[in-house]
């Protein structure tokens, strides 16, 4: 997606060799007419495949899932981390390692909103080491639901998540793919 | 709103004396659609006042701020919660009090999307004992921005949060407010 990858060149700020941080429009302030774009963009990607339910996962993904399950017309499902107080007993979960808190974090979506009647389309900001998504892809295992496949804004192709979840049979879409970045510099597949 | 009224009634599950679980369309499960709808209400309550940013905080605010945001056409920012290690030194910050989680959170903003030329509508879901709010209307003063109002979806007026804010003169709208409920009975303001 030519915007996203000219909004990354401008707004983005690479820090080390691994963080690239587009909080300008995606993942602390958000840009909704972009976001809409963005939505639209990832339905058109899996049009046609009965999808039924997009899910993603607290935090950032939100406002880009809701984009696409508006364009979709289906509910969007996020999953919620750690076990709050409210929440109901039957659920399914999957423990992950966040690399940005350095600690396993456990993710988990109640059993009333995923199914084996459904196809679900998983959707985040970032594909990195790919852990939130093996998650995800666990719980759409353990609902029984069908995994349309995996819609991503922008993909660090270098951090291997993406090759892992593909080796798997998983078809993923990234609006924006990066092969490798530097201080200053983003190069894209 | 009639039809929010409605959803909270069919769809809601009063849980003891003072959680209202409503996760099949706000803080779980999203109705994108809904959700759109609701965003335009509380737009359409603050037209006219000049906002140039919604500013919510993580992760069940976040879907109707950006609807909020997409129909004012003004961007969206969302405080986060800890300290991530990707995090600038230059934010604001608020100590509060989770009543989910019964601990103390920091929620920070990045002080390059909170300025003196800002004028911010508050946007959450849930607004019981205020705490959020509380923290985010202090966000909004450190930096220096005016604060339009807040925005909520339900609030629960038993619970006393905005009353205290009230009195401290900011402007508030509810799309739903509950004077009191328990189990099975939810009865509107």
């Amino acid at each position: 997606m030519q915007k996203l990858k000219e909004k990354i060149l401008s707004e983005g700020r690479v820090i080390g060799a691994t963080v690239l941080k587009v909080d300008s429009f995606l993942n602390h302030q958000i840009d909704p007419v972009f976001t809409m774009e963005m939505g639209r963009e990832l339905a058109s990607r899996f049009a046609g495949q009965g999808v039924s339910r997009v899910l993603t996962v607290e935090a950032s993904g939100i406002a880009v899932a809701a984009a696409t399950g508006l364009a979709l017309g289906v509910p969007v499902v996020f999953a919620k981390k750690g076990r709050a107080s409210t929440q109901d007993a039957g659920v399914f979960s999957a423990r992950i390692y966040s690399f940005t808190r350095q600690e396993p974090v456990d993710i988990f979506v109640s059993g009333r909103f995923l199914g084996a009647q459904d196809t679900v389309l998983i959707v985040d900001d970032f594909l990195a080491h790919g852990e939130a998504l093996r998650g995800l892809a666990e719980i759409v295992g353990q609902a029984g639901s069908r995994l349309a496949g995996v819609g991503i804004v922008i993909e660090k192709v270098f951090q291997g998540g993406g090759a892992k979840l593909r080796e798997q049979g998983i078809h993923i879409e990234s609006l924006a793919a990066i092969r490798c970045m530097d201080e200053g510099r983003v190069e894209f597949l």
